[in-house]
């Protein structure tokens, strides 16, 4: 069966500071024209770094959407035209003030792909070295350093709730388990 | 560290179909006053429904967001009030055609918490009773069937890219090895 809907016109209805909204015209397999509202988003990376003795940095934030804080892997947006792998590296010296000497793509990851264009570039780490951290102001974040056998324990009983860390961390034990990683 | 932002002004500024868009005045840890943009959306339930054989069943639909079709577990969304079990339940005997003996709850799926409300609740199902499907008009899906193993195979080369849907298979998975499904 073919699945493909056609775009017919695309309209922006919103342009904000994070993303933009559009409303589009689009045409279903039976022939019906319907509207279809998107998010634009560039995407982003995520980096799951361990240090030598399997601790994975994390990073405490608060998530508006969410109105909690979250417990996560290193995450960023990228910037315009930025490779996704030279983003994972920004986004984890920036917070956690460490360079990887190995960098790993482990997979894309769409967070919900109904209405939004975000897609998340997955990345493992090691081989760390101390740079510093360089938050830009008006980030808030705490710093936390874990064994990753008890993160998989706090993702495991549902403490940890982030789709991308869940999602990461597991891929993350299965590969190691296959020595893939 | 307090790490809460705290609403000043909630302000609506577009009311779509599928979500609605806030743009609210915030202030920050430090006292600055920032605008954060938020999707309200009502959440979802996500269903791997597993048969007496270890085969899953899979839904491939267009996911206009990301322009592609993909394949992932059946999910939906919350209707107004709607505990998330039943959302569970309806979701699968519409998108499958199957009612479940056995429905557990494995945990919350946050897909973007720095802007997004939604949050999918993640349930195990088995012990299948076949219905019959029955979709909404101008809803096309493909079901399919297909064993666990291979769904694992598929997340892990990173041929299955729906955030959900490999955080739910993984997480599945290191359940059952650890006897707690």
């Amino acid at each position: 069966m073919e699945l493909k809907e056609k775009t017919l016109v695309k309209k922006t209805i919103l342009n904000g500071n994070l993303f933009n909204v559009r409303k589009d015209s689009v045409q279903l397999v039976n022939g019906d024209i319907v509207t279809r509202e998107l998010i634009e988003h560039p995407g982003g990376a995520c980096v799951a770094a361990f240090d030598e003795n399997n601790n994975v940095y994390l990073v405490t934030q608060y998530r508006y959407g969410q109105q909690r804080s979250m417990v996560e892997f290193p995450a960023g947006k990228l910037a315009p035209g930025e490779d996704p792998r030279d983003c994972a590296k920004r986004e984890l010296m920036e917070e956690t003030g460490y360079v990887a000497g190995k960098l790993v793509f482990i997979g894309e990851f769409v967070p919900t792909g109904a209405y939004l264009q975000e897609r998340i570039y997955m990345y493992y780490a090691d081989d760390l070295t101390l740079v510093g951290q360089s938050l830009e102001p008006d980030e808030f974040l705490e710093l936390s350093c874990m064994s990753f056998d008890k993160l998989i324990e706090k993702v495991l009983i549902g403490e940890i709730t982030d789709g991308k860390t869940i999602a990461m961390a597991l891929k993350i034990k299965a590969l190691k388990e296959r020595n893939l990683l």
